[in-house]
């Protein structure tokens, strides 16, 4: 395992600055904040009177469907080949 | 494809009402609105001081962690079966 050097980090999401901590690549970091800033930025412009705190409920909202499907997607596949397998 | 009808189903996310409308079944719905909660719920108790919206935002950054760890794994994932294929 790589040393576990703690990284602070500084990203901006739906124009706010955030000062992110964590043991993952600066750049990894970056990313992530990136995807949340799209998603809030979008919703945002969609629903225009939302609060910035409801706009950030949505974006983790709308993430989870995203985390939710793709996992789904990996395990059916998973027990599609356990199935060939036997 | 089943008919796109639209559901409104109210759920309670870090003590807070949304009304979250999709063609989704109702109980994915609150299944994704659960998964929001208590990821909320976790980092507001160990943040006390941190605001609802910073809260979401955090939950937001937690899940596209997982989101993106997950579509990785099933892209090697993926990737090693084209190359035992061949």
């Amino acid at each position: 395992m790589a040393g576990k050097a703690k990284h602070r980090v500084k990203v901006t999401i739906n124009g706010e600055e955030y000062f992110i901590k964590g043991s993952m690549p600066p750049e990894h970091i970056k990313m992530i904040a990136d995807y949340v800033d799209q998603k809030m930025s979008k919703l945002a412009e969609m629903n225009p009177y939302l609060s910035t705190s409801k706009v950030a409920v949505l974006a983790a909202l709308n993430i989870t469907d995203e985390l939710f499907k793709i996992t789904q997607e990996y395990e059916e596949f998973l027990k599609l080949l356990e199935e060939v397998k036997d």
